[in-house]
C-alpha cells in the first residue's frame, strides 16, 4: 500500500497536532500510523504520520505545497516522502562479510525496502557475492600513506549513484571529516560496541579486557568524532568467562547484523528524526 | 505534573484524530503524550491523550460534558480520568510472599501510584508484613468442599472498599465466573508460565517437563476461562539443563514480580484497552 | 586446533568423573573443555571432554579401543568424534529462503564447521542461490495426493549422501513416521514458534489471535509426534499490538535464523545430549 | 543438603581434573556439581566442585587437611567452605531503598542463604524497614568536610560484626582505598549503569545525553578505582527516546536490584574467582 510519510520537527507549542490533524482530515486523508514526541528538555516537538496515497485528491506535490504555510508558521523542519520512491543507498565493506550478507540478503527476499545502488569496498573480496545479486561492485583500494585519492574515488562513486544515504557496512576505514559534513546524517555505521564504550579500534579485545559480561553492537550516523554520532539502534548478547575472544567476535557478529538492519530500516522508512547529538526513532 | 487521561476506542475512519486534536486545541490544551493504534483487521481505532489539567480553563467534569457529544458522533466507548484521583486498588495473596512485597515496597517507595485499601489473603502468613505498611490484612480461608463463603466474603469486603481494581498477586485459588464477569478488565492475574503454554497448575513443573529453554510469566485481565484472558504483559528468562525445578522457581519469582508491577502500572496509568480478547498498551 | 570430543551418558554413580579423567590423564591428554551433569530426578549422568588430538600419544581408533573397557564398566552410552571429520549435512528448504541464506553464509564463510552435500527442496526457487554456493540442489516436488514418491526420493538423496544430519530449514512438509525414526536426533527442525505455545500451522497466526507479546522460535529434533521432539534451543522476541502479522513474520525470521544456526551448531560440536525427550547442550 | 564447595585456581598444566577427582573419589565423595575453566590467555585453570558432605567419611577440617598436599603441588589458591557455615554479610545503603528492600525481602524468604549482620546507612530514613526484620541499624553520617570519623566507624562496625563480605546497596559513598584494600574481593557494589560506560556521578543523566537505547547495572567488587573493579554481573533494559530521565531511573532501579542480587547470590554460592581484573562465575 502506497503511503506519503509527513515527518516534522519543530520548536514545541499548543496546537501542532491539531493544525496538522485538521489538514489530513479536511482533505480527507486516512492517517495508517501517528506518532508524536515532546521533548520537554530541549522543547521540542516530533511528529510522524504516515497517509494513504489514494485517500487524498492530490498527489505528493500538491501535497507539499498544500503544507508548507502550516511549516512555515510553526517553523518546522520537514519533509513528505513517497513510499514508491525507493531510497538509493550504497553499501561499503571491507573484508568481512556477515553485515553485508544479510543487508543483501534482506534486499533480496524484498524486506528491505530500497535501491542498493552499488557496493563500494577497499578489497576485492567480496565481489563475486555482491555481483550475483547483480548489483555493481567498485574496488576502491586505500592506500594508507595517502588516503585522500581513494576517498576522493569514493566520493564521486556516491555522488554519480546520487546515493541517498551510505552504509558502513564493517567498512574499517575512517571517512574524512567534509565527507561527515557533507552528508550529515545520512551516513550509517555499525560500531562492534555498545558505544559509548570500547571506542575505536579492537573493541571486542577491550571488552575482553575489561571482563564485561555483555557484549553489543551499536547503529549510529555518522560524524566527525569517531563513533560519537547520534545512535540510532542498540543491543547486546550475554558472554561469560569461557568465551574467547574469538567466540565474542562470532556472537557479536549476530548482534552486529541485527542491529544495523534494524537501524537501517528505521532509517528507510523515515523513522529517525535528528536533534542535537540524539535520535527520536518512530 | 497534574493531568487528564483521555482513553478512546471506536469504529476507525477519517477523521477522529482531527476532531480529538481540534477540540484540546481548542481549549489550549496541552499534550504531553499522544498514542494512537488503527486494527486494521477489526476495523477498530484506540487513543489515549495525557493533557496537562493546568492548561486547561475548566475542571474535568466540564471536560467530560464538553467531550460526549464527540464520543457520541464516533461511538467512542471513552474515559477521562485523574492523576490525582488514585485508583483504589485490592492486593489478594495466598502464602507466596514475593509479589506481594514488590507491590508493597513499589507503593510505599511511591512508585506506584495507586491507593491500596487492603490485602486479602486465604492465609494468615503475611499478616505482619502487610500490617506494617500501614495497611489492613483480611485473612479469610477458603475451603476446599466449600468455596463459596469465602468468596462472598471476598466480594463483600471488595466492595466494602469500594475497589476498582482487584490483583491476584500470586492468590493460588480460582476466583468464581459471576466475579469474574462483575469486575471483567478488573482483576489483573499474575500467571507463572508464559501462556499460552502450561495454563493450570505447577506450570514451572510442565516446563520441566518438556525441557523448554525459556520460562516465563504472564500478567493477564481474569477472565471465566482459567489464564485465557487478555494478555497485558508476559517475559522470559533463560534456563538450562542445569537448572532444577527449584532454580526454575526462584528465576520465574523475578520474572513474575517484574511482569505483575508492569502490568498493574500501565493499568493504572489507563494505558491498557481491551478490545475482545486482546489488548493495546500505550 | 585439532581435538577429539568424548560425549558421554550413563547411570550416575560415584567415581565416573575420576575414572574418565585419569584415564586422560595417564595419556596426558590435554582437557580444553569440560562439562558435567547430573541429573538427579532420573539419575543420569552427562559429560563431554574436548580434548587436544596432538596430546595423546595415539590416534582416534586406539583412543576408542582404550576407553572401550571403561564405557562397558559404567554401561555408557558414548561416542569420540574428530574434529577433523567434519559431519555431512544435508539442508532441505521449501519457499523461505531466510534460514537457507543464514546457514549457506554462515558455512560460506567458515562460521559452521561441516560439510553441506546438498540441498533438497520442494520448489525450485531457491537453485540459483544454493548452486552459488557450489553446492547440488535436488528439486523434489512433493505431490499433495500421494507424498510417499518425493519421500522415498528424498530418504534416497539422503542415504546417496551419507548424511549425518538432516537440517529442516523452513522445509514446509512433514517427514512420514518411518523416516523420523530412521534418524531419531539427527533431524533438526526449526519451528516458528516458542513451543510448546503454537504447535502446528501459521503459528504466527495463533499468537497474533492470542495476542501474544513476545513471539519466538523452537530448534528441536524431529520425532513422529508433530513439533514435540526434543529442544534443543529457543528464543523470543517483543511484540506490540502495533505489529500486524506481517511483522510478526518479519521478526519472526530474524530469531528463528539465529535459533536454528545456534541449534545447529550446538548439535555440530558434539554438545547435545538426549536422554528421554530432553536434551542437555553443553 | 549441606555440601562443600572445593574451590581452586592455580596455573594450568595437565593432570590437575584427574588428582582432584582421584581424591574425591578414593574417599567416595559424590559430586553434584562440577565446573572447570581454562583461560588460555593467561595460562590459568579455575574449578568448582560441589560434594555432599554426608558422603564422605570425615568432616570438613580433615578434608581440608588432607587436600592440602595436593593443593601444595599444583600450587593452588583454593579454599573448601561448607554450606552450613553461612557468610555474614554486611549491608550498606543511604536513602534509596530498591537494593536494600530487595535483598532483605529475599533474605526474609530464605531465598539469599546468609547471615545479615547489620545494616550501616549513612542517613535514618531506612531504619524502621530494616528493624522491622530483626536485624540491627546503625546511622552513621558522613560529614562531607571531614569524612574519616565516619569510615572509621564504619570500618569498626564491619569488623565488630566480623563481616566476610560488605555490600553496598546503592550506599552514596566512595570507600577510603585502605578499607577497599583490606576488604579486596569482599565488597561488592552495584553502579547503577553498564560500565565500562558512565563511570561514577548521575550515570542516567550522562545515558540521556548520550541518547543510548539500553541503560544498565554493573555488579563488581570495589577496588581503589572507581568503578574499575572486577565485574561480577551485568544486565540491560530497553529505553527509547519517549523516556525521561526520571523514566531511566525507575527502570534501572529493577536492573540494579536484579543484577546486585544475582551478584551476591554467586558470591555467596562461592562461585566468583577473580583472577587480575577479571571474574570467571561458575
Amino acid at each position: 500500500m502506497r503511503t506519503f510519510r509527513l515527518v516534522i520537527s519543530c520548536p514545541d507549542r499548543v496546537g501542532i497536532v491539531a493544525k496538522v490533524s485538521n489538514f489530513l482530515a479536511a482533505h480527507n486523508g486516512w492517517i495508517t500510523e501517528a506518532s508524536h514526541h515532546s521533548d520537554n528538555q530541549v522543547g521540542w516537538f516530533f511528529m510522524r504520520h504516515e497517509i494513504r496515497a489514494d485517500s487524498l485528491p492530490f498527489g505528493i506535490e500538491v501535497l507539499r505545497e498544500k503544507f508548507a504555510p502550516i511549516a512555515e508558521e510553526f517553523s518546522m523542519d520537514w519533509r513528505i516522502t513517497d513510499t514508491e520512491q525507493k531510497k538509493r543507498v550504497v553499501l561499503m565493506a571491507s573484508r568481512e562479510s556477515h553485515c553485508l550478507a544479510d543487508l543483501l540478503h534482506r534486499w533480496h527476499s524484498d524486506e528491505l525496502d530500497c535501491e542498493i545502488s552499488c557496493v563500494i569496498s577497499n578489497h576485492d573480496d567480496l565481489r563475486s557475492m555482491v555481483e550475483w545479486h547483480g548489483i555493481p561492485y567498485y574496488h576502491v583500494p586505500v592506500n594508507p600513506q595517502d588516503k585522500q585519492p581513494a576517498f576522493d574515488e569514493v566520493s564521486r562513486l556516491v555522488k554519480h549513484h546520487d546515493a541517498e544515504v551510505v552504509v558502513l557496512a564493517r567498512y574499517m576505514q575512517i571517512l574524512p571529516p567534509d565527507m561527515c559534513r557533507e552528508y550529515a546524517h545520512k551516513v550509517i555505521n555499525i560500531h562492534h560496541s555498545f558505544l559509548p564504550s570500547f571506542v575505536g579500534a579492537k573493541p571486542y579485545h577491550q571488552a575482553s579486557m575489561r571482563g564485561v559480561k555483555l557484549i553489543g553492537a551499536t547503529c549510529h550516523y555518522v560524524t566527525e568524532e569517531l563513533d560519537a554520532g547520534p545512535i540510532i539502534e542498540q543491543d547486546v548478547v550475554r558472554v561469560s568467562h569461557s568465551d574467547s575472544i574469538e567466540d565474542m567476535v562470532r556472537f557479536g557478529r549476530d548482534v552486529e547484523k541485527m542491529v544495523l538492519a534494524r537501524g537501517l530500516r528505521y532509517h528507510l522508512e523515515d523513522r529517525v528524526l535528528v536533534h542535537g547529538n540524539k535520535t527520536v526513532v518512530f
